[in-house]
């Protein structure tokens, strides 16, 4: 028997000066949520905690609203069951319209996640495991280094020492931003190749900005480099760009992550012409209802000829990163400098060629991340 | 010139017993918002109200964290320009994700469209018409009657009693709920056509609810009677399920009221394989992002093969009543009986045939509906 006894709602700020093609992040913020247990651990009731990834901004007002008081009125039957939790926090919600709640319900079932997990005493990636995939973990998973973004004053000496700095920390594979126009990009592009070691270690992303003619435009300036991948070029719904686009760059491309519901992902897979061979999915749970949801998403794949290995998710988080040790994902995003503490692995953790390992503690692995651990303690102990 | 001088956000309570084959409608909640202006006229300052339509709950947080704070902040140079406004609302947005930031949008949409018509002095059909259709107008509206709910302990007596009270209204054309299965639901269909008159004059809704193997189970049980439309039979995202079901039902179909941006309506007339000369679109700018989206959405149907005439706002709001006249739409849809005071016309407006006549004062037309600016006023005086 498990009960929630407590949810505590809060917000912290994730500011920072980087912008990409799109926006500025100077008011970004993220809620942290805290699920509170009646099973004492060492004295301790356990917590479960969840946050919300980056690029959208907390939901505060949704989760008081609607999503915490369905939580807290639910029946789980003595069970922190996130499947079932994900039905009751969903009711009497329409169909369609996937933003915004989504990120609040993605919250919530981390959190439920996390004290699951915790609860059955083992780390997220074993939970996911054992329930979806005979137990088989990926013990090393990839992981790129994502920054590259456009700061005031900031010039290619400036990204060349960016991306060195990610190179000394293990990654061989780094993501810069690009869509200011290729009179100042090409020479961004170059000068980062330079410094991981050629296209085949470098991401350039779009954010979304691209209308076809000048995805196109890039797509034959780029093609010679060989990237890693053309990330998200065009709006993300547009799926007609992406297929058109498709015809005409010969090189992988990553899109995703501001889809949010497993419908959305589908109508990538159906309309999007990506290319199973080569392309990239990058929707992210945390955004997008969760995990309960993801893995809504994942068991689509095969029908479209695509599997998880496709899936490199955007966010960060070390919620993903249980994902793809759980489920055989492609690997996690990274953001070695921004958006801290909510990025990132277990204290200490070393990242080697752009791999790295998992943590041993149960849950999510949180609590091997003091910076992060702290945060959220000290955000939700007053609220 | 004219300033805003203040907004005030607050929430009523729009909860009924009704339910669709979704979800029920017992906590739903609107927002309502108040733009107050110094524009002062007859001893008082003008003011622009706005609300969010049914099915969607009351976005009170996004409002008070994101939109208010943006539009309290811009610059709008003394012109209440709602393109402006829209812009700057939705500055540092990502792209994608369109749902609740959608309906906040709409919400103060609606309020800055209402006080751009009454400081012109005019209604706001007037002004949309003026702004992009060269001042033509359509003076009469088709209007159907949305009911037909399921109620608890309703049966189709009761049915049939409701339908021939909107037929006593003037409403030709009225529309049921189905979806709770063939064997409820055919004597509900057949019950309800004795009443208004044969198919042509019924619709039916399923909101959302069936996947395709169903969807044509119903498309064979219903398409003998020819009714007027068979409307959101799948997931609203499901454009497969709806170009499939195009194929074997030959009679006409809507949906579109649960997509809330224009790309999500392009993805419609890109996939649904939606009919020009039959089909329904039913995209309600009080959830999505407001008139300024709307018309982006409005500007794209020619190069699909459709026009304004396929568009029947779902919502049954003056705010659509007055685009509906402006821009030429289809029609718009009408609650004679729920989500009171919200939708509806002028005092004393008569139906006539399922055509409705417009209001004279500036504005949305709230002055001249009495129980509705009267909550209005109250809600947000106090707020």
């Amino acid at each position: 028997m498990a009960l929630i006894v407590d949810i505590r709602n809060s917000v912290v700020p994730i500011a920072s000066e980087i912008s990409n093609a799109y926006i500025d992040f100077s008011k970004m913020t993220a809620s942290v949520v805290a699920l509170v247990s009646d099973v004492v651990r060492d004295g301790k009731p356990l917590v479960g905690y969840g946050f919300n990834s980056n690029g959208r901004y907390a939901p505060k007002g949704l989760l008081d609203e609607r999503f915490i008081p369905r939580l807290r009125e639910a029946d789980l039957g003595g069970e922190i069951d996130p499947v079932r939790a994900w039905d009751i926090m969903m009711s009497n919600e329409k169909p369609g319209g996937h933003g915004e709640r989504s990120v609040a319900v993605g919250v919530l079932d981390m959190a439920l996640w996390d004290l699951a997990a915790k609860i059955a005493d083992v780390p997220l990636y074993q939970l996911i495991a054992d329930k979806w995939r005979g137990g088989e973990i990926d013990e090393k998973i990839f992981v790129y280094a994502a920054g590259g973004y456009y700061y005031p004053g900031k010039g290619v000496e400036e990204l060349q020492a960016e991306m060195q700095s990610y190179r000394d920390r293990g990654y061989r594979v780094c993501k810069i931003k690009i869509g200011n126009g290729l009179e100042e990009d090409i020479p961004r592009i170059e000068a980062a190749m330079e410094v991981v070691g050629g296209g085949q270690n470098l991401m350039v992303d779009v954010n979304g900005r691209f209308d076809l003619e000048t995805a196109i435009a890039y797509a034959e300036a780029i093609k010679g480099y060989d990237l890693f991948w053309y990330e998200e070029v065009g709006d993300p719904l547009d799926y007609a760009l992406q297929a058109e686009l498709s015809k005409v760059y010969p090189n992988a491309m990553a899109t995703g992550e501001n889809l949010f519901s497993h419908q959305d992902g589908r109508n990538l897979l159906r309309y999007a012409g990506m290319r199973p061979d080569k392309d990239w999915i990058q929707m992210d749970c945390a955004l997008s209802y969760g995990l309960v949801e993801y893995k809504r998403f994942i068991d689509l794949l095969p029908d479209y000829g695509f599997s998880p290995r496709n899936c490199i998710p955007h966010g960060g988080h070390q919620m993903s990163l249980n994902i793809a040790a759980g489920l055989g994902l492609g690997g996690n995003e990274s953001y070695p400098d921004v958006f801290a503490p909510f990025g990132g692995f277990s204290d200490g953790t070393k990242v080697e060629d752009s791999l790295v390992g998992l943590h041993q503690c149960a849950g999510v692995g949180f609590e091997e991340k003091s910076a992060l651990i702290q945060t959220m303690r000290e955000a939700t102990e007053t609220a």
